[in-house]
């Protein structure tokens, strides 16, 4: 058995899970991610010790997934914006405390491991996981083997520059993906077109009463609302630039979208294959695939337990 | 010893080159590209033959880097705009009438691998070699493996959708890198200035006797006349967001920059640094180094006798 550790800004769930991809047990905390990073670090631990006890056999590993930048190789997290990390020793204070061995990697990037491994059974060698949530993640899969770059800021579709520098993204710059695709994004931009440009919409009871969320908008969307409308063609014009930059780099066999926004199902995927029809280079070549991830919400948990037994393998 | 063919739109060069990337003789011949394939490769093995003679040693086998799409698996020419070639049989046609094992790819891979193996002696997992001539050419070496992509159509930087859609590209979309950063895009932007905005320019004389290049555009920018500074600040404007969009997805090691253009050296990389500058996510962590690349003109043959090396090596 493994742990998998999904390190959010709100949560830290954790599960005990096979090496099939089961959940036989689960446990969620509050991350409060205002406190220093020892003092998560120790819920963390105890989170596992937790989970340890619940499971039916030993437990060989555990993976963290977590929301920022991290070093695999020294298990450091380089950088995490949402919690105020920067170089904090994860792997090495976790494994002192729970005496197991520690892999530590990007949240989509394990993501992507679990569904490439786990719900699709490991057939793509080349294959893209986009998660659209309150940002735009990425996992890569290149010939057979994660890929998360030389360091540790490859596979960040979400912050390649897509658009006009309108806003200011988390990691610093301007233009990135995020700032036109995420849930945060529609939010955003539904909410200036109701309160700015004063345009109708059946959202406009949600942003007085600070609400609104990305599956309402969609939702509105499928429904006909302009203001939802227009918000969710904003979302996937931009969104089609970066999977066609991405298309024209690696072409991979095919690319799932999954995460909150994914919810939208065909209408997601059927609006993304127009945008990306405009976008195409050779345009009688066969391209990449789009299609829905099929592990939803469990992805984090799942994914880190995998990444920590293909590592564990590996070992 | 093994034969690399470099089957440019112009010529047809090839050449005897030893395992270590070392050319013994050589030869070129006229391509003559409006005729159809059939003549065209008759020539070609009749190049093979030619060089096969000259050999000290016997030939393991030939590669041939083509300007366009290829299937490496069926050794079939997919597309090839320059030569009007479509589904064109280059390696089952060369094979039998040469007696040799053939294989192919296309032509920025096979320079890549050039550079990668030869130059750079394979001390990098994660590279990319971009070639900037007529066209925008890209190579890419992920995981210690050259990486085309699952339909052929990957490591193609140069039809990344940049900018805006002013000029159509020879694959048939707009807005592609190479219509701002190739040689062919800055001479008839040079153009432009000169005849349609009536500016200045030591390049004018050029222009009229319709014999400008990139290399006069890059050496008259350096001696500060404006026409030439404003176009080659356009090529690094561009170049740097198609390399910073290449970064954020595959994060390597080193980015080299190759090709006719590339001969302007440290002035085209210290642009780039300031160009790609601008567009960094996490602008604190470290990012691939940018770097000329060292094999010159002979990269295309001594690559396609490389690229042949290695997959004969893998059978």
């Amino acid at each position: 058995m493994y742990i998998g550790i999904d390190l959010g800004g709100t949560n830290i769930a954790g599960a005990v899970v096979s090496r099939e991809g089961t959940i036989s047990s689960r446990k969620s905390i509050p991350t409060h991610a205002d406190r220093p990073s020892h003092l998560l670090m120790k819920d963390i631990a105890a989170l596992i010790e937790d989970l340890k006890i619940s499971a039916a056999s030993e437990i060989k590993a555990v993976g963290i997934g977590i929301p920022g930048i991290a070093n695999p190789d020294t298990g450091e997290v380089i950088s995490c914006v949402n919690l105020n990390w920067r170089n904090v020793p994860l792997r090495e204070t976790i494994e002192k405390a729970v005496g197991i061995p520690v892999f530590i990697d990007n949240d989509a990037t394990v993501a992507a491991v679990a569904e490439l491994e786990i719900a699709q059974k490991g057939r793509y060698q080349n294959a893209a996981v986009i998660t659209l949530g309150t940002g735009v993640g990425c996992g890569l899969m290149i010939g057979g083997k994660v890929h998360a770059g030389a360091h540790g800021i490859g596979a960040e579709i979400g912050h390649m520059k897509v658009g006009e520098p309108l806003y200011r993204c988390n990691c610093g710059g301007w233009g990135c993906l995020e700032t036109f695709s995420s849930a945060t994004a529609i939010i955003r931009y539904a909410t200036y077109l109701i309160e700015e440009e004063e345009k109708e919409s059946v959202l406009k009871p949600y942003v007085l009463k600070n609400t609104l969320n990305g599956e309402l908008i969609f939702k509105a969307a499928q429904e006909g609302d302009e203001v939802a409308r227009l918000t969710v063609e904003r979302l996937m014009l931009y969104l089609g630039k970066g999977i066609m930059n991405l298309v024209c780099l690696i072409d991979p066999e095919i690319i799932f979208l999954g995460g909150g926004l994914a919810h939208a199902g065909e209408y997601l995927i059927e609006g993304l294959k127009a945008s990306t029809d405009g976008e195409k280079y050779f345009p009688e070549m066969p391209y990449a695939q789009l299609a829905l991830a099929e592990l939803k919400n469990d992805a984090g948990i799942i994914g880190a337990a995998m990444y920590a037994a293909l590592q564990f393998d590996e070992k």
